[in-house]
This record gives structure tokens, C-alpha cells and sequence, in this order.
């Protein structure tokens, strides 16, 4: 059995940094590099792409709201053909950096707010789903599981990968809890690797308050700027190696190499 | 006898607009179009690029310091690395909205400050050479004739394309004389087209004080942020009709087509 | 019989300019300066202080979303503490610019898709009002008449003014109808100088149903980045003159001189 | 003997922080606080300002170059009164935020490249100047010893206070050495106290190479964002302890309390 973990990297900005992606990156098998809007800069974004090459890491953009005060997590209402047109224009400018080091962009995750909004907004999911679609329609759009935006890619005909979180407790609804409530982010590193092997062996969600909401999930997400990140990450990994899980790139994963 | 005229075009951002670009457009061969980093952001890229493919003329990234405040025309002073990193990301940002939109991008004109920096400074002529070349090794170098820009193509192994000025006047060093001169931009649609032709026939910068500075110019370029842009191209190009001289697109120049 | 008439003013960014500043300001009572984060950049918001100065006009702040791209008009979902804060932070810099040339800030009108927000949203209207009261506690608050706004302004013992647009159209919940209704701005002088009538006479908002909201409107505001802006005041102003109302400052409209 | 110490603090921007202000804030007497345009947010400066009032610390603006991702460090030529209008705007937005936690604003530093430019740049120093008398003419201009700053400061009639560095070695013209240099940062607790303590004895900066240039210094700079900030500053204030001399705010050191 085969599973992705996915991260979101790269997002420190200019002279900040933010999360610890030496560590982290050996721990996953793809890497959402952020684009420059909501986090990341040219030279964080080439020096992620090489350090994501050294791990035999998978490369997606990682597009987010303009917005770097706000760290892409403010929900922001803008025309769905600006955002398509935002999302292309991260995915092309990773895939120019990359590419200049030899590396390929094979999947998009949207970032924080925008990746929220579109779990439940059809247009929002669309627009992204568009803007993938015009960078390059082999790419793998990561979804949540259960979300409109695997609608929307069902409806573009673009290759998806279900999602769901190591590090984030989920509501009734399927959506990952608000970071309002205390206990959103779960940085316990048993109960992330419990999560994890939950929903891979009951093929479901679980929320926190038990109910099981089915669902195939093909990749975990991990947030990079968690400080617990790294020892989360350890102990899910040497969890899913005892239960003979092995996790591969997101390529891999879809047979694409 | 065959030349290229060259714009900078797109340069509105959000709400704010600038120039004439619907009245521009036909009367250019190539549009440098801006990045998102001091004019420009995705959705007038793409219109820009529509506009652009109806009117047959080329695309070229138009990058920019990361300033919209000062209109990428305030000097900044950063590591050659960051500088190159920050083209090949602006052009990459481009060629996946114009790809999307079945054009190509050709060639890579540096914008205002950036421009006026690169002229002198062989280290900035040298990265924006590099983030050309990390981007796509076909694209065109449009550099100021007689400066480290050219000099950087070819050290690089780049095709360029030397640059001279439709609306702009020369110092004696065959640099555009600063915006802070009162008589820098040229609006007499008269004086405009004198110097395009003069500079053709002498194959010569011709400087304000009336030196010859051997120059052979492939491009010209005109500001379409002036508000005398049209009227000046409109002479400009009757002009040169009238001289018997064709305005074709760089890759035509070039015999790249 | 006397009313304010206030407009958004100094709405250009760097390079950009946007309305028809010097027109319209000896039109109006009242002057809502951009503040840098929707528009306006410190040395615009001295040029429209000296403007407002040499005209008579009172000033105030016009703070919005930090949000160029989206010239304020996105809806952006943050903290009210955060918002708070964002709010004294711009009228204090504006409060510094205007003392330094003489000028009193009087009022403060939030700007775009804050403004919108703040009408229907308790938090968003209290948080602005905080921040107001933060700065300076004499400062005005003006409110769309009947909405959040007027309430959190009583709550925060906030002297507040009611406002009332010239230039956009009434839904039936008493809001401006969105801007992607075909018929929200209006353009018309007569229809805008009938609005403004219509308003003060029958002490009601007329929906574009017909429906009439009660309301005691203490200022319209026109918006200064409409081509139209100029002519429709003309108009009005003319309309008022006839009709024996009289245009003056809101501090003179509520007696603070 | 008194002297102050000042430290660059609050210097973090939305999710991003850096340095350890509240370790570092007991260890100094005067902070300076970024104002949102090379760093800080108005969240930020709120929560620092509040840290420095329970702390008993004076505090400063901070104004930087309008560049969070080069952090203020990059070096922009824009027009002397621009760049004044934007030194008044953030001393004005801090001054509303301080005030509002019935905290004044009593000095203020440049950041960053706007510091360095201004110590050798007369149009820059004077354009700082005038932006801080605009703004407040009994604020305290913390200029570098020697520099260009401290002749602006003359020339307008403002207090100021003579400048050096904790944590930066100074080459031969009395400057900074530049970060480009290995050694330029003093990351070693004991050499900073000697620095410390050699400048105040000897009345002279001390160059690298040994030279003396004759300097009366009022106040001592450590750059909260160094990582080794806090370690520095314990020692630094051991050994002023140690030699009797007592850290004081600047409007103690200046007798305005």
C-alpha cells in the first residue's frame, strides 16, 4: 500500500523564515512550494526546489492569495477569472525556477484561505481549476477529500488527489476544524499518526466528535510552519512504515513517472 | 530594410489604468508586457496578451523591480542572485498566461530603473542575462545599444537585439538623458521621427549635443505610458513607411518565425 | 437648510492617477483621503491635503483594506483587533501629513469593500469605530445611514453622520446595489440630482423599487474615481443652490468650529 | 554616566516574527519600532509599544524603505521629499497607535539602507530631518556619529542624539562594515562590551583596523533581529553596570522627562 504526504514549504519571505523545511523535507514525498503571493520570494522558491530535488522530493505550486501580511490566510472575494488568472501566473513562475534547475511542477495545492473558500465554493474551486488547466493540464490538483474542488476537477477532466491533514482535527461538515477552536491543530504526534492510520484503514474522515465520513484519501498534509512539524512528521512516519505503508511522491503515486 | 518598433504595454494595475494600449497595440511590431512586479498583474497580462495576439505582434516579458509604488523606476540595490531569480520568475509568470492563451514569449525587455542600472552595471546586466537564459535560452535580450547589456548576452551566448530610444533623448555618454532633464522625453511627433530615421541612416546614437555614437539599432522603443505615445508612433511610422523601412516582430527580425 | 457633501479623494498610487481631483474638490464639503493602503502614498496625500486646504474643504481619513491590487473593493475576512489597529495606524499617518501643513483631520468615512462589509457586520463596524476612537474621540464617523455603522458609533459614544450616496443605487435592504449590477452608478447628473433631492425631501432613501427607508442623511458622498464624478456635482450642486441648501463642511454641520 | 541603548524591535509582520523582543526589551532603554514598511504591522506595533511601556523602555519610529521583502536593507534612490512625506507618514501612524496606549513617541532612527544612505547623503539626512520635524519638532533624531545625519539634524534645529553600533565593527570612514563582510557583525558578547565600553572611554569610534575617530556617543544600537541579540546585551549591560554607568531612556539622557 502506498500513500503521498504532502507539505506546504518554503514560506518564509525575503529575511523571515518559517517552519524548519531542511528537516521536514526528508519526511515527505511532495513538496507545495509557495509562489511568491502569500509567502516565498524567486530566491526562497529556487533554493526549496533544490532542496526538494536533494530528497527525491515531487514539486507543486503552491499558489495563495496576494496577500503576505496576512500569510494567505484571510479569505479574500475576488472575480473567479482574476483568481484563475493569479493561479497560472504562480504556477508559471515556480515552473520557469524549477525548470531552470532541472526539476519538474507536477501538482497544485492551493494555500490556507483560498484552499478553505474552495472547499466550498464551486466557482472558487472552478477558477483554480481553470488556471491549473491552462499552465498545464497533466498537473495533479491536490482537493480535499469530499470538497468541491474534486467536483471541479471531475467537471475540467484534470487528474486529482484526494486530501486530508495529519495535523488538523476535521468537523462534522468534512472540513478541517476553524483555527479559531484551540484544539484545530493537533500537535501531538500519537494522535496525528492515529489520525492518519484511521483514515487510510477505515477509508474515512473522522471527526472530532467520531462520525466516520467516507473517503479515499491519496496524499496527508502536513503544515510546514507548525513548530511540531518535524517530530509529527517522525513519528507518522514510522507508524505508517509499521503498518507497511509505503510513501511515495505524488507522481508515483498516479503511475506518472 | 526591415526594423523593429518595441512598447511597453500593460501597465495598468488593478483598477488603476495607464497609457493607450488599444491605440498602441497596432501601431508597434513587439510588446513588452509587464510582469506583476512594478506594472501589470495577471489579468491585464492576459489581456495584454490577447490584444497583443490580434494585432500580430510579438510578447516579451517586461520585468521590474518589485516596486509598484515608484513604477519600477526608483533605483534598487540587491544581490545579482535575487535579481536573476526575480526574472526568470516574472517571465515564467508570462509565458504560462500567454501559453494559455496560445502565444509565445520572444524576447525580455528590463523595465525603468532596472533598464537604466543594467546599462552601466555589468552585474545586473549579467543576472538578468542569466534569468533570461534559466527561463528559456531562445529569448531575445532587447538591450540599450552600446551598453553591459549587450556585452552580457553575448558573454551568456544570448541573442539580443540593440535597442535605441523613439521618444527618449541621448547624453554624450549614449545613455537616455534623466527623466529630471526637461527636454529627456521626446513628445514632438516631428523631432521623434527624426531621430528614428537619423539614428537608421547614420547607424548612430545621435546624442543632445549632436555626437554620433555608432550604434546598429534593431528596435525601437517608445513609453506607452506618455500621453503622446500614439501620435508620435503614428508619425513615427509614416515615417518610416515613407523611407521604405518595414516594422516586422523581433522573431521576424530575427528570422525566427 | 444645510447638508456635507464628501468624495473620495486622492485615489491615485505612485505613477497612477485616477479622477479628477482638482475639479471636483471645489465641489465638495468634505475630502475622505486615501491613506496608502487601498491608494494613495504619502506624497499624494500631501498634494490632496494642500488641495483640500486651499479649498475650503474639511478633511478626512479614508482608510480601507491594505489591499492595492484590489483598489479596497475585495472583501478581505481579518480580526477585528487587526482591523482596529489598521484603522488608527492610517488616520494617524494621514494626521501627521495634514499638521504638517496646517490641516485638522475632522472625520474618518471607511473606504470600498470595508465600508460594505462594516454596513451589515457588527465586529467590522465596532472595530473601525475603536479604531476611530483610538485615534482621536472628536474625530466623525460617518455611516451609511441606517446600518452596523451608526450603531457601533452610539455604542462607542461616537458623534456619527449619516450618509447617502449621489452616485449609486438603492437596494431594498437600504444598501448600495453591488457594483455588478449594470444600473449601480449612476452616471445621469439629473437622476443624481433628483437622488439627492429626493433624499433630503422626503427624509427617506429611495430603493431603485421604489420603497422609501426612513433616514436623516447628513452627507452624500460621490465618488471621486467615476469619469462622471465632476459633471453629476455640477449638477447637484446646482440642484441644491435652487432648492436653498447649502454645502458646508461636516465640522461646520455639526457645529465644531 | 549614563547612556541609552536602543534596539531595532517589533520588527516581525503578520505571521512572521523575528528576534526575541521580549528578552531583548528589559535589556535596553529605548526601542525602536518598525512602522509597517520594511516590517511591523499595526498589530505588531500595538503589542511592542505595550512591551515597552511595562518594560519602562522610551520609544522611537523606525521608519525603513516601503520594502518588507528586502526588510529595508536594499538601497532605493527615490526623491528627496517623497522619501520626507514617508517618514512623517509612519512616525505619524506609530505616534496614533503609541497614543492610544497613553504612550508618546519620543525619537526616531532610520532602518536599515535608508540609515546607511543617510549617513553619507546630505539630501537624504536632510529629507529624514525635515520628515521628522513635520512630524513632531521635539522628537529626538538618533543619527550616526559623525555622519551626514547629525549635520541635517544641525542645519534644521532638531535634538539628536550621536550613534553607535553594540554588534557592528566600523571601518576606517567611521561607517558600519558592510554585511558583506564576514566579520561585519559582532556576534560575541565579550567583544561587544568592549566595543562598548572603548568608544565610551575613549570618546572615539573604534575602526577595525584600530583607528580612533573622536565620537562623543549618546546612544548604542543592537539589532534585535541578530540571534544572538539577547546574550550580547546581557553582557553589554554587565560590564556598563560593572563601570558605573547607568542606561537611561534617550528623553532621560536628554532631561525631558
Amino acid at each position: 500500500m502506498k500513500v503521498n504526504i504532502n507539505a506546504d514549504i518554503g514560506e518564509g519571505y525575503g529575511k523571515y523564515s518559517i517552519g524548519n523545511d531542511t528537516e521536514l523535507m526528508p519526511l515527505i514525498g511532495s513538496a507545495n512550494v509557495a509562489c511568491g503571493m502569500h509567502a516565498g520570494d524567486p530566491t526562497i522558491m529556487v533554493r526549496t526546489v533544490k532542496l526538494a530535488l536533494e530528497n527525491g522530493v515531487s514539486i507543486g505550486a503552491h499558489p495563495g492569495f496576494n496577500d503576505i501580511w496576512g500569510f494567505g490566510r484571510r479569505q479574500i472575494r475576488m472575480r473567479p477569472t482574476d483568481l484563475e488568472y493569479l493561479v497560472t501566473y504562480q504556477i508559471g513562475a515556480l515552473r520557469a525556477l524549477a525548470g531552470s534547475n532541472g526539476a519538474r511542477v507536477t501538482h497544485v495545492k492551493p494555500h490556507g484561505a483560498l484552499n478553505n473558500m474552495a472547499h466550498d465554493d464551486i466557482d472558487y474551486a472552478l477558477a483554480i481549476g481553470r488556471g491549473i488547466k491552462a499552465a498545464d493540464r497533466e498537473l495533479i490538483y491536490v482537493a480535499n477529500a469530499g470538497s468541491q474542488m474534486t467536483r471541479a476537477a471531475e467537471q475540467l477532466g484534470l487528474r486529482y488527489a484526494n486530501e486530508a491533514y495529519v495535523d488538523r482535527i476535521y468537523d462534522d461538515n468534512g472540513k478541517m476544524a476553524s483555527r479559531e477552536r484551540n484544539d484545530a491543530v493537533i500537535s501531538d504526534p500519537e494522535q496525528a499518526a492515529q489520525q492518519v492510520l484511521g483514515i487510510l484503514q477505515e477509508k474515512a474522515l473522522i471527526t472530532s466528535s467520531g462520525k466516520r465520513i467516507p473517503a479515499e484519501v491519496h496524499t496527508f498534509c502536513i503544515h510546514g510552519d507548525e513548530p511540531t512539524a518535524v517530530q509529527v512528521m517522525r513519528k507518522v512516519r514510522e507508524s505508517l512504515a509499521a503498518a507497511g505503508i509505503e510513501v511515495v511522491s505524488l507522481p508515483t503515486l498516479f503511475g506518472l513517472n
